[in-house]
């Protein structure tokens, strides 16, 4: 007599509920820890950190979890269950296979490890000194590789760094990667060389005027409010802290963002509250009654990079958004900004211009600096590149892809903390964003012909309803292969956003 | 062959070491609910703690700690360990036979009472109406009767009221407590008959001056810095933040307080920053070993009092500390405040009137509105007094004891949220603070005659180096009355108390 089908799936389900109230509440301490934790606090906050990362372990890979996914998934009347219910069993056990076939001695030496290289990633990066980087980078890496190992036989996929690459874009391979990120290269490529040829260079002096911080909290917040996340009324389910490096983290009823408040650099903040933001409302947008279910989460990190992007980029730093916006912010940064036209203020904040730092990059270049940490990633994992090399392999590229010489590895190889972190596999996920954006972009065209124009009026709900029942609403119901081609009607195509690019830099630079 | 005695103390400590992490990312969750939290996420908070709640209990409850208690205690070497490892064990006892003699059923049953009381005095202290609170604080009076009616019999006291009191100041009783309030009854309402017969009243208009919030979080902040409770340097351990009701949370090296700040009230902020900073000061000197022990815990809640009210208002409202003080506020405030001197300031913050709210008493009629309260729950848990009772009881004891009419059950009976949240036991803790504090002075008066003196030099060493070698140093390792006879050389008295009482009002009185 098998157990009762929906009383197992509803025993699954509240076994998953706890996961993710705790990793939630696990959020906030390191929410926290970023923002508001007084420095003496380090070495407990990272005991607690460390004991709910165990709690949280032990209750996700507990037996009880594996015996009611053996009760549904072997049941006759398994079919009985709804699409949605089935795919929650499929996220549930695809989790629980990741995370009970990794031996807890490797996930042990892989966390001790992480800790160990980012440790002296920071040291060696300071010291711009690869040789004391590469003993505890090579180390992470072949845990990592070791993890890759046995996820590939679990995940079915072909290659390990295609087991990686799982973890933030299910699905998603590096083959299919390749064929669109060499077609974003080959055109970048073509329409960089214009753009740095082009005798008609933005001027960007005006982004550099002083904007006292306060003023700038103050922009910052309005900007937030104007997207439609809340950070200020008696229903707010956000707020706007400070941290060196902005991010956006939370669930639903409490996503927060963080920038940082630079008073000679007000772009900096503005854009990555957009960002953020973009951020921020697709968790907040997601469907209330799928709240505590595995499908009531984001699709994956490149869908959800699509987000930021297209409130950062594509609407924010389009003509359209400013018309209205600028204004308002030179009436709050007065006498600050108050020579700034819109003309010239979209040319400076759309420059172009290559450098060797990603998280400075504009928004042409930086597809290349992801497009080089992919092929490097891959060709790591694959055998056919060597921790010796990575510094000469970066510096080459760099010159071949950015036209740019690295001076040194803290402003090559070591610039990010990624490696350190042992998140491979993650870097591609950015430029899938971007190429995301294009396909949706082309989307929200079809459904609505004015949606630029209504920018103009300060009126996103065009933009906000199309994302909010072709994004939002499907939570983790789909991969993201299956979801960008439902919600644009186009598999993965590099065209929409070459295309994007290609005509709004062509007007922008007047070639 | 009994298992190796230090091995199983070892375990014992690291179990505990983990619920003492846990409960210290517990206040992190709690302090962000009461400071940070966008409103929206209530319902996702409460699904967090409950669920921390949860993990805490079942840790706590662990019956592998049930072993390892059994294992030492019935070891034939128990003798060989120190006085310090006996203290750890003995309290890890307690505590693990008190939540594992209280049914877990009714364990449950009081968390969710204790959450549906608080939300219905909530709504009928808004409306004034008893009546719809009655039924709830009746059911939650009885399952804290019948959860002391089990804790008796652990705890071994003669009644259950003093099971309830021995969770906030252990082996403190009914008994003695009575005994020491009667005396300070006795002697409050003799210093009050003159205290309010005084032709001498203070003029207190200069307090209600307008000092804007933002001068006002500096002034916090220097007094804080002031009293050795670091909030700015890089070494930092503490911060002020902002709720309706001021607290303190943290531990060791993450110790926080709040306040509130009223423009109209710069005395609240003030006297409530001075009186979060005892707590904070005590929790931040703790003993650095001990961490993560039992023992490296405050003593008690009556202890714990005594270390606040002694800033607050032993130092913080005498004329030494405002000597240097005063003109530094002044400072930060101007123009505000500028027209007031020492000696009127100083009679300003000692006035005394007998109200009849708690949180608004002054340092005399205070301590009566704490007996009225003890001497209602001692009645209503022997039996002698009804829940129907209640609010005649009360207002008839307030016409008494403080002379003053209560209007209605709002700022009468329903005034504070303990009785509604189940704390019944934990008010006298407020009053023994205070009696505690006239032995503590008088014990560093004895170790250091020129303390205050040096107080009028901006100087706190001499009480900051006595409460640390005297108080903080010995964390839990004693119960409150030993380390009161320990620490003072005398057994619970209120003579010191009252004498400074006395002294110090018949010279700001004149008579």
């Amino acid at each position: 007599m098998p157990a009762n089908l929906h009383l197992s799936y509803r025993k699954l389900l509240e076994r998953n509920k706890s996961l993710v109230v705790l990793g939630s509440a696990e959020a906030i301490v390191s929410w926290d820890m970023e923002t508001m934790m007084p420095p003496k606090a380090v070495q407990l906050r990272s005991e607690q950190l460390a004991l709910l990362s165990q709690i949280h372990h032990k209750m996700s890979t507990a037996p009880a979890t594996g015996k009611l996914l053996d009760a549904i998934l072997g049941h006759p009347r398994y079919e009985d269950l709804t699409d949605v219910e089935k795919r929650n069993v499929q996220l549930i056990k695809k989790s629980y296979d990741e995370q009970t076939k990794l031996p807890s001695a490797l996930v042990t030496a892989m966390a001790k490890q992480r800790a160990l290289t980012v440790n002296t990633w920071k040291k060696a990066k300071a010291a711009k000194n690869y040789a004391a980087f590469k003993p505890e980078l090579s180390k992470l890496i072949e845990l990592n590789r070791q993890a890759a190992d046995i996820l590939m036989k679990v995940k079915e996929t072909s290659t390990p760094y295609d087991a990686l690459i799982d973890i933030y874009e299910p699905k998603t391979t590096t083959q299919a990667i390749t064929k669109v990120f060499d077609e974003l290269q080959r055109g970048l490529k073509k329409l960089l060389q214009k753009l740095c040829a082009s005798q008609n260079q933005p001027d960007t002096h005006m982004l550099k005027q002083e904007v006292p911080v306060e003023k700038q909290r103050l922009i910052a917040k309005a900007l937030a409010q104007t997207l439609g996340y809340d950070v200020e009324s008696p229903e707010a389910a956000g707020r706007i802290d400070e941290t060196e490096h902005p991010f956006t983290t939370g669930y639903y009823d409490d996503v927060r963002i963080t920038t940082h408040y630079y008073p000679n650099n007000l772009a900096s903040a503005v854009f990555s509250v957009l960002h953020e933001t973009g951020h921020a409302l697709y968790e907040q947008g997601l469907a209330q009654e799928w709240k505590f279910q595995p499908v009531g989460s984001p699709c994956s990190m490149g869908i959800h990079e699509s987000q930021s992007r297209l409130y950062e980029n594509i609407i924010g730093r389009s003509r359209e958004f400013w018309t209205t916006q600028l204004t308002k912010i030179q009436a709050t940064a007065a006498p600050s900004l108050s020579n700034v036209e819109l003309d010239g203020f979209i040319r400076a904040v759309n420059a172009v211009k290559p450098s060797k730092i990603r998280i400075e990059a504009d928004e042409v270049t930086y597809n290349l600096h992801i497009i080089v940490r992919f092929q490097m990633e891959r060709d790591l994992f694959a055998g056919e590149l060597s921790v010796d090399e990575l510094p000469a392999v970066w510096n080459q590229k760099y010159k071949e892809t950015l036209g740019v010489e690295v001076e040194n590895d803290a402003e090559g190889v070591m610039q990010d903390t990624h490696w350190a972190s042992g998140l491979y596999g993650y870097f591609p996920t950015y430029a899938l964003g971007n190429i995301y954006t294009g396909q949706i972009m082309g989307a929200i065209q079809k459904a609505n012909a004015t949606w630029r124009s209504e920018l103009t009026n300060g009126n996103l709900t065009g933009v906000q309803k199309w994302l909010a029942d072709n994004i939002y609403c499907h939570g983790d119901l789909y991969d993201p292969a299956d979801l960008i081609k439902k919600a644009t009607g186009t598999t993965l195509t590099v065209k929409p956003y070459l295309k994007y690019l290609t005509e709004k830099f062509s007007e922008l630079y007047a070639f």
